[in-house]
Order: C-alpha cells, then sequence, then structure tokens
C-alpha cells in the first residue's frame, strides 16, 4: 500500500509518500510545497492544490493522511491553517482518496510511543524507521512522513 | 462585470451571480450548494469545489467576492468554515479568477447604510437592490448576493 501524509501549514505545506505492508516501510518521496511568500491567499491555496494533484497523479497513493486540526486555537495562524487542510482534504477527496485524520499525540505514540515527543524524537524514529541513509531533518516533510507512518501502523495489516 | 458572490457555510455554501455597471445590478442566478449531510468532510469540499467550478465555467464571472472569516469566534465550527472558504478561494484562484473579501459589518453598510444590519433588512435591500420579483428569503443565497453587490458597490465604475 502507498500512503501520502500530508502536514499543512500556513507558510510551507510538507509530504512524504511511503510504501508499506504495515510493518516494513519504504521512503518514496518527500519534500515541502512552498508558494511564493508574496502571493495572496488564493493564490498560495492553488497552488498547494495544483501541485498536490500533480503528486497524487504522478506517485498514485492508496489513501491521504492528515493530522487532526481541532485542537489548534484560535489565532489568524490557525484559521489560514485550516483554509490549506480544507483545500489538501478537496484534493485528495477530489482525486478519488479516502483520507484518514489523526490526533498529533496519536502520531507520535505510532512513530516514538511517546505522545508529547518532541520533533526532533519523531525526525529520528521517521529515519531508523524507513532505514533513510540521512537523517530526517525535524520539520514539515518528516511530520508528514510520520503520519504516514502512522497510517500504516494503525491501519495496515502487516505481512504473516 | 459579472460577479460571483459566495457565502461559505459548513453545512450549506450559498451562492449569487450578478451583472453590474457598479450602479444597476441585475440577477444572473442564485442557490446553495448542499452537499450530503452524512459525506464526511472531504467529501463535502469536493462536492463544494465540483459544483463551484461547474458555475464558474458556466456563468464566466469576473471575480469572485466573500466575507473574511478572521472575525469568527474559535469554535470547531469555525474551523470547519475555514476548511471550506479556503476550497471557495482555490477554486476560484484556480479558475483564474480575482478573489476579493470584504469585512461583514462592510458588506452591510454597502447592502443596507448600517453596519449592524439584521438578516431582514439586507434580504430586503437585496431585494430592492436587484429588483427581484419575488422578495429574498435571509439566508445563504442572499448573504451571497449582499457581497456581490458590495464588491459592486465599491469597485466597479458606473456608468456616466
Amino acid at each position: 500500500m502507498i500512503i501520502l501524509g500530508v502536514d499543512p501549514g500556513s507558510i510551507r505545506t510538507g509530504y512524504g509518500v511511503i510504501e508499506t505492508d504495515g510493518r516494513r516501510h519504504r521512503l518514496i518521496e518527500k519534500g515541502v510545497l512552498a508558494p511564493p511568500r508574496r502571493a495572496e491567499l488564493p493564490e498560495r491555496l492553488h497552488f498547494v492544490h495544483s501541485h498536490l494533484t500533480e503528486l497524487i497523479a504522478r506517485t498514485r497513493p492508496d489513501i491521504l493522511a492528515v493530522e487532526d486540526l481541532f485542537h489548534a486555537v484560535n489565532t489568524r495562524s490557525a484559521i489560514v491553517l485550516a483554509h490549506v487542510r480544507g483545500v489538501i482534504l478537496q484534493t485528495g477527496a477530489s482525486a478519488g482518496l479516502p483520507v484518514s485524520a489523526f490526533a498529533p499525540a496519536t502520531v507520535k505514540v505510532q512513530v516514538t510511543g511517546f505522545g508529547q515527543a518532541e520533533k526532533s524524537q519523531v525526525a529520528l524514529m521517521v529515519t531508523r524507521l524507513l532505514c533513510l541513509a540521512v537523517e530526517a531533518e525535524p520539520g514539515d516533510a518528516t511530520d508528514a512522513l510520520a503520519v504516514a507512518i502512522c497510517h500504516a501502523h494503525l491501519h495496515v495489516s502487516g505481512a504473516a
């Protein structure tokens, strides 16, 4: 199974694509969608939508996995973040993908065993679980890979 | 000029298309996008995106007008609303439309002359300004028409 994890951000949106049998995972692609900083919100949302559509067409994931947003505090950036997350969910659904969402603590538990793990711990465990030659840096693409791994651990049956 | 006004809702999204020279306005089409109530959020966002894309292709507006959302209080419904608004902005931008946004009080001032107008007053003035034969009902499509009229009054030059 191929899983596309996405970590929406008001400035940069991380993504990670993995192939998994539920226990062993392989990195296919990771990266960051970074719309031009000076672009207005509608243009930035269009950027995310069009690049994510292209990514889905190219990597053909079976499912889109994202974090829940309902823990966010009410700041202007949380509202902007919800705009981006809406576009991500829509882009997945429009491409015919099922979408799964996980609380941030669930993702951390599935990746590190600890619900209050630091970003650096998440990055270390993502590196180990994907057997990466170069250590993943804490941040957008790594968080997206963590969500994909979370989905793999919870919803993909391991090979016997 | 043809203006598409949209009033995003977590359940129903209103829209109204008008033709205007800045002073005289004519209703082209109004309605409500109502995704199946039992659908999950990604499916509902896909519904809004696909129907809005079809509406834009059919009515060929010059601009998309929406209300600002940054006044919203932080509830789960405000976060869902921001998801829907994000999809609307993206759909407009992906169709090549410029997008304008107005504070709710600005819309009310432009339509009724009073920033704290009731929904019924907005509906009455929308009816008058568009010379509708049947009075507009307060609600989604009427609020969308009000945003379109607001854009017309502020940004479209009247005929001499």
